[in-house]
């Protein structure tokens, strides 16, 4: 197939669009890939549009080789369904919410969980028939508060979704590790650099989520790496290595002291070391006990719950709602206080809050043989030398203390760092949740039902081609990989005489007949606007019809590395189709 | 490619769905295409989406062979052009609104003219650039007041609109031509039987519109045809032949009676045949004078129009509106006649109205030389032998009357009857509205602007699944043409037999390395449920291996016509590539 840059509905622009920050969004608009049509919402020119139908093939293709099965709903969904899982209102303003001329509630769908749980129930009753797994290629919609970055992040957008459905545990487990694998070949294919973070801590058993992020600096979401494993995670899915217990033998008896204005941890430790108790304290020796509530879903009542951690590290507020997920988490009220008078602000410490049933969670350092300076539960007093397993004995440990870049990786191998990428596949396990919800049963050759449990998995289709942009581009323009490129040879004339013409065009069929896509610039264009703009588009390679001609030969350049040669005119056919296949 | 029914998400219906009417609805929900999801909102199941797939490939080769560039735009889209061209409102409550998180208005896209027209504006300025044609395969929405028949009249739904754009009116017409023989080509691919029917009066010069039509009972859009031509029409569109104008020489002179109590046409007919005037009078003989307001677009005041058409035809009031577009029409009311006393109800004729400056438009068939008995505006009083040409002139001709089963087709061959078809295609030359709306100009080479002309061209891509499966099938089920059938093959194992299976496992996975898709019944049910599934889901070709293969054949059974033919199993592979290529 020939494209003619005389016809081609494509205009470049020299000046990068003024509300473009990441280097994705200028390219694509620059090179004529997308517009703008409203805050997030983007039409594909031609180029564009071939690169985005080559992602959904890789996709496609693969999603097929693993055996699910391609279906498609509407994007314009009824309110029941979403109603019936507490979507409708969880969701909250990211929404699309409308009403019909009925004034019946509707909305534009973000993800499809209720209608893939509807549609197996209302076709599958038996065991037999299960595992399935189905998924379409479709449009979703969220009201982002902030649509940026192009088509990176946008309203409107191209979604891979997947669901499973399977008989058992086991199963399900299965059926993640097969989306898993098939997305790693997809993102292979794609030719990205990319991790896999853990993005829970993996309470619900092993992997229960990962996320895939293309390594990107100006990515939005945050994470942590190993420097000496390949380790990868989400903040809230970190585990705390927990040090070995040491034994209790031996060690100082706990001793009240007092302790007034020190009304932060520096100044308890600055106290402390004035003391004179024959050792240096550190922030790290003190343990800090914060107090919160929790409510269960569908609990009326408020719950106490106390977290204790080392001194020096601060609660992160998403680690703890994570680790508490699904219950709500509420900061302490004065009310609350004065309910419990037990509680002596700036002074709790673990017995008030054992004696008196709060729930008390500790952070993993906390292990059994650690010593702690704490609170004395006692207005201007402190304990030193309180004894986790000897002085009072927490009811668990919870993961909400901060990571902080320098800590010990969770697999014992390196310390971690802080990165950045962009979110391009997410794989979970579901669980009963939406079978649950809609009585989604298989009977069971007992006759008994037996509920299904699902997982869902994402890929970000359109997403997919700002950051292939994102990784693999120059200062010059767009960099495609052979995979999605718009063509696979961009054929400049460079020159108006009619034999230049003449051979370009030659050329450009011979290479069409050979069975590659070319991008022919027929245009009447000085030759440096028209390298100018093939390198901005972005194909593999570039051949250049020119001068060299008088001497039989054509000049090919490899977009990627910048390096010519040139070849003769009547091998450069092979030569290509060598190169490009 | 194999696909299992043993795991194919796919569970056939015995019972046709309640909400169903039309063949197709029924069809496609018992084969397990489509499942509804609300109302006129359908998921699209494995076997569904291929069909749909298959038809959008059909449709995405033709544009692309015309010359077409493919484009995508989002179905979100800002109130802003839309307001531009007064289409947020005039679309009433057909189009589906919303508002964004920030309470800015949006719109699901029923059409996307705006947008095209303001996408090639910000691309192109220069004459050199044109013409252009764009299209798009994309979701569009319609709040129907009745969404109906499944698939066919849904609220959302997939179509192929493009848009040409033309530096002349000769531009316009070729750009329709090639959009016209584009779709015969896609309709012709598809197997389709269907009609183009003139779908304006070619006021705005030659075909400006037509639809295509695919002919089916069930269909909602009427026309009329020829018994003699192939000559097709909207209702709207038919224009009435004219008979030659009389001389006017010898005709009687125009005289008064006195009618009273005559409110209608008939009792009109009645009194003149009992005045015993020397001929016999029907209600073709008299002129009916109909009374009207209309408004031009932006104007704030009504204009009075009478309308005089023979007395034997009612207006038909799609067509009058369509004749006057874009004015408003209405009817008049108490005190329009209040202000105008010289308009005697009942008793209105053409020479009050001409004398006092009403605009008045009469039936082609009111030609110079024919004579009429009206209202002789004076109560109870009517003239007989008004000629028309000697005692009034009107203002020009109006296609009014109603349309009538037997009138003569307009291009003299035959006459025309009434016919029911689909709507699967629209091609309509929209002129310059648009353009005149964005102020779209190309640069001309004298430097001064050129305001484009465009055309609007629509092909309703889901729905002609439906109308596939509404001419192709029979009481045991759909029966796809080869081009967009789900499968090639469908190869039956009837029996249980290990030889069987193992035989009709290995056909399969032969003709699959041959090239073709095959669907496999593999599943343990008995081969009286595999036959009925194989012609209810209708592939069109159906294999099946049973107790034939102890003689070493197989059963090749044409879906269409039912014909079976044994074919040795050594060569079946051979057979079936021939069929089906």
């Amino acid at each position: 197939m020939i494209t003619r840059m005389s016809s081609l509905f494509l205009r470049t622009l020299r000046e990068d669009p003024a509300d473009a920050e990441v280097p994705s969004h200028k390219l694509l608009v620059r090179a004529g890939y997308v517009r703008r049509v409203a805050p997030g919402g983007y039409s594909w020119l031609p180029l564009g549009l071939r690169v985005l139908r080559k992602v959904e093939r890789v996709v496609r293709e693969e999603m097929d080789a693993m055996g699910a099965q391609e279906i498609q709903f509407p994007a314009l969904l009824p309110r029941e369904p979403y109603e019936a899982t507490n979507r409708w209102t969880e969701y909250g303003p990211n929404l699309f919410r409308l009403k019909d001329r009925k004034g019946a509630d509707y909305l534009l769908g973000p993800t499809h969980e209720e209608l893939f749980a509807l549609t197996v129930k209302g076709e599958y009753n038996s065991y037999k028939d299960y595992p399935v797994t189905l998924y379409q290629i479709q449009t979703k919609y969220r009201d982002e508060a902030r649509p940026r970055a192009g088509i990176l992040r946008g309203r409107e957008f191209l979604m891979k979704d997947s669901y499973s459905f399977d008989l058992t545990d086991e199963g399900l487990s299965a059926s993640y590790q097969a989306h898993r694998d098939t997305y790693i070949r997809i993102f292979d294919r794609l030719g990205l650099d990319y991790v896999i973070v853990a993005a829970t801590s993996g309470a619900m058993g092993g992997s229960a989520s990962e996320e895939f992020l293309a390594e990107a600096v100006t990515g939005e979401d945050t994470f942590v790496r190993s420097t000496g494993s390949d380790y990868a995670a989400n903040v809230e899915a970190v585990v705390t290595p927990a040090p070995p217990a040491r034994p209790l033998d031996g060690l100082p008896e706990a001793r009240k002291h007092h302790t007034p204005d020190t009304p932060t941890i520096d100044s308890l430790v600055t106290l402390l070391n004035k003391l004179d108790l024959g050792r240096e304290f550190t922030a790290a020796d003190t343990l800090k006990n914060v107090l919160l509530k929790t409510r269960q879903p569908a609990a009326k009542e408020w719950e106490l719950l106390a977290i204790g951690l080392p001194g020096d590290r601060e609660v992160d507020l998403k680690r703890l709602e994570a680790s508490l997920e699904p219950a709500e988490v509420a900061i302490l009220e004065e009310a609350d206080f004065a309910k419990n008078p037990f509680l002596v602000k700036g002074y709790i410490g673990p017995r008030a809050l054992l004696d008196n049933g709060v729930r008390y969670l500790v952070d993993p350092r906390v292990v059994t043989g650690t010593s702690w300076v704490t609170g004395a539960d006692e207005r201007d007093h402190h304990v030193v030398d309180l004894v986790a397993g000897r002085d009072f004995t927490p009811d668990g440990t919870i993961e909400a203390a901060e990571v902080r870049e320098g800590d010990p990786a969770p697999d014992g191998k390196g310390t971690l760092v802080a990165a950045r990428g962009i979110e391009i596949g997410h794989i979970f396990q579901l669980g009963r949740k939406y079978a649950d919800a809609f009585a989604l049963d298989a009977l069971g050759p007992d006759s008994k039902p037996i509920r299904i449990t699902m997982g869902s998995y994402g890929v970000g289709v359109s997403r997919l081609v700002a950051v292939i942009a994102e990784q693999s581009h120059d200062e010059l323009g767009l960099i495609w990989p052979r995979q999605v490129a718009p063509a696979d040879v961009h054929v400049v004339i460079a020159g108006k005489e009619d034999t230049l013409r003449a051979a370009g065009e030659k050329l450009a069929e011979d290479l069409s007949a050979a069975g590659l896509d070319i991008i022919l610039d027929d245009r009447t264009a000085s030759p440096g606007v028209k390298f100018k703009d093939a390198e901005l588009v972005g194909v593999p390679t570039i051949v250049v019809v020119g001068r060299g001609l008088a001497n039989g030969v054509v000049e090919v350049k490899d977009r990627r590395t910048g390096e010519r040669e040139e070849v003769k005119v009547d091998e450069v056919v092979e030569h290509l189709r060598a190169l490009t296949s």
